[in-house]
């Protein structure tokens, strides 16, 4: 149950050789209509992808460790008064069965649209617990500290309406129907035990439009996600995976979601120097000002003919960055774009989603850090944020939480 | 500038033996950056699409003969006070130059993200007049008499914020990024005439979960879109371009959109046979109910046992079908979902696109045998609408409406 040890690992999956997509499975599903065979794998990428299947079971969820897919939806549920952790453990059995079947291109048990289900292209559903299920699973002592409400910082304005929630349901796919459909079923079956409280949709490029693990660009034209721990290496799994503290959540992880407004209208008005300036990146090339392409390491000490750093002090790069695998986050992050308001106005930005193995360890202080000083903040708005546990994966015939509420 | 003889007709592109994928041309785009060559046809389709751009140019405007796009967005715009001929003709000049760059992978004159316009992923960005763009203009003699809110119906639910507006942009693409930055540049050289008044954001499966030209499934799970005029068929174009009444308009079309709710708590209560038996056609293959395969004719008149006809006389199909080229529509329908409400219902349906010659001729006919008696009326609710006249294309130099507002 715990760790990355088991049968079905998904790192396994990702590091062997046998598999060109990481944690990939070509399955059987698009041609068996209904059926998802995942022990079969491809040995060259299929040309259709409607069918292919992510591993449900394993150490880990998926979803964290999964090539981020085009389509991801969060979903925040406040629990129903009096859902305690017998009743916690009937939902989580209910929606472990919906996701292990959704996601291997089979209809949930009580699917209405059995017909939906036959295309998950890549689909994860992806599992947290709010602070507030802790307490209502009267089990406030496994609860990791820092998974609470972040402290406020002063650049924040937060929304309630995009903030908290006692539990998460993280839904990623290659095609938006198959997140629908996936979505649909998942919210029925939680309704008898919790309601939404937010949905954050968030898209990144399709699958097909650039050559699988090419850094994509966020609304604000920046390249995003270079220096972030590489899927399938040992610096990822030190960043990702929580390995000490509660033996539950041995093999999970924890996520922070911010939802974070682009200013867009103000920063179009400033000029590609001020705009590379403030990230200590170019816009084009995504190099760090003191290199000539996008993975050349930044050297924070160069200076210019002034003697001042090339890479500003205070750029979102130079505030951002830790040493040390087990200091990083790992961001997986989508953009979100509801579109202009009635004045025009743009309603984007990002919905930022950090998996760490610690909150308190890993993400508040490089967000402390953000929030005292970053040069983009000018044009970064935080107006929600919500924090959860993701226990670890399960094995087939178990269920997502079922170290916690079993 | 009328019908689809010019040099750069997207017809004979759709009809030319050089394309495997109606009317795409694989571009230079992805390649050179930022430049879109698009003289010069691929062979064989290209395993990445992000440069594969859509010619701008022709005797019609894309976005109607391209095949449906992944993402869709429709955005409505109420005119300024003031806004006169001469200010609508500066609006659609730069509207024009905006997406004769875009769609072809270039920036746009007054970019601020450049660097999002390399991937434009089959972009294309179609223009439609509103019935009061007609009075701005004081061109009311050339508005065509069905250029106008449609009757109201006894289903009707019509929402304010989901109907009319003065002028429509509709722009699709295989990237919901490539959509978000064409709409950002639209939106922003739009708003000095214009305000938005309404964004309807749909989507349909992405490009390579199945293979091109196989019908897709909607929220409701029904395969739609079966029996649509074909792109590239002498029926697809005796349906769609006008060619009497104003002659600015031949080679043009018009567009209605229906925002249509599906109800989905009520119609999941329905067991198949119901949900089969209010369409007339089989879930599973979509073969009508006197069929066995998708593409099998209906057999209106075969009756059962009971002397019944097999296709329900009030069924979707049985209603919705018309004899003759000319008395049809082209329908080029996304789905949307906004996600649950707080209470756990959905919110999702279609953004029902429906492109033809002549509203008051096909569409109205159909739309009033439907709101008469359909089946299917009791799961599905219109809750916005607007209608569209669609200027015919422009060559190179001109610009979207000339031949109104020039
Ligand atoms: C809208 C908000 C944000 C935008 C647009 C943004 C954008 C960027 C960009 C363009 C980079 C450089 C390329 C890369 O390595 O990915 C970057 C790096 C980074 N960002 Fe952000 N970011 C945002 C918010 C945040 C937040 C809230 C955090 C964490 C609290 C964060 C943490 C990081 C980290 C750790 C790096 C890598 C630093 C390094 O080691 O070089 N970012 N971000
Ligand atoms: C949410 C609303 C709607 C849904 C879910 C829906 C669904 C369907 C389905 C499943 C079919 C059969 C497959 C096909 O040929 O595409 C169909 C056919 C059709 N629908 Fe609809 N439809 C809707 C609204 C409308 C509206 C508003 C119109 C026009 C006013 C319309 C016109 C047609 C036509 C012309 C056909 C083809 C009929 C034939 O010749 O066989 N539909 N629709």
């Amino acid at each position: 149950m715990t760790g990355a040890t088991g049968p079905v690992s998904r790192r396994r999956l990702l590091t062997g050789g046998a598999l060109t997509v990481g944690g990939v499975v070509a399955g059987a599903a698009a041609t068996a209509g209904l059926s998802g065979d995942s022990s079969k794998a491809a040995s060259a990428a299929p040309a259709m992808f409607g069918g292919n299947v992510v591993p449900f079971h394993g150490g880990h969820q998926a979803g964290i460790d999964t090539p981020a897919q085009a389509h991801g939806t969060f979903l925040a549920f406040d629990l129903a008064a009096g859902v305690d952790r017998a009743a916690l453990g009937r939902m989580m059995r209910l929606l472990t069965d919906d996701a292990a079947r959704l996601t291997q291109g089979r209809p949930a048990l009580a699917d209405t649209e059995p017909e939906l289900a036959a295309l998950p292209a890549h689909l994860t559903v992806t599992f947290g617990f709010g602070p507030g299920l802790f307490a209502a699973a009267g089990q406030e002592a496994m609860r990791p500290e820092s998974v609470a409400p972040l402290p406020a910082f002063a650049i924040d304005r937060l929304q309630p309406r995009w903030t908290g929630g006692d539990l998460l349901i993280q839904i990623c796919a290659d095609d938006p129907m198959a997140v629908t459909h996936a979505q649909r079923m998942l919210v029925k079956d939680a309704l008898a035990f919790a309601k939404p409280r937010w949905v954050q949709r968030g898209f990144r490029n399709s699958r097909g439009v650039q050559d699988d693990g090419v850094t994509q660009r966020n609304v604000m034209g920046q390249l995003d996600g270079t220096r972030n721990p590489a899927l399938g290496t040992a610096a990822f799994d030190a960043a990702v995976w929580v390995d000490s503290g509660p033996s539950w959540l041995h093999g999970g992880s924890t996520l922070v979601v911010r939802r974070i407004r682009a200013e867009m209208e103000t920063w179009d008005a400033v000029d590609t120097t001020g705009k590379e300036f403030s990230v200590g990146r170019r816009l084009a090339s995504g190099a760090p000002l003191t290199g000539a392409r996008e993975h050349d390491l930044p050297d924070y000490k160069a200076t210019n003919a002034l003697g001042l750093t090339v890479i500003s002090d205070t750029s979102h790069i130079a505030r951002a960055h830790v040493d040390g695998d087990r200091q990083r986050i790992f961001r997986r992050a989508y953009n979100y774009d509801e579109g202009p308001g009635p004045d025009g106005r743009s309603d984007s930005g990002l919905v930022f989603a950090s998996y760490q193995r610690d909150v308190g360890a890993q993400f508040l202080p490089i967000q402390r850090k953000l929030a005292e000083a970053d040069l983009l903040n000018d044009w970064t708005t935080p107006i929600g944020s919500a924090v959860f546990a993701i226990p670890p994966g399960c094995q087939p015939g178990g269920w997502i939480g079922e170290t916690l509420l079993g």
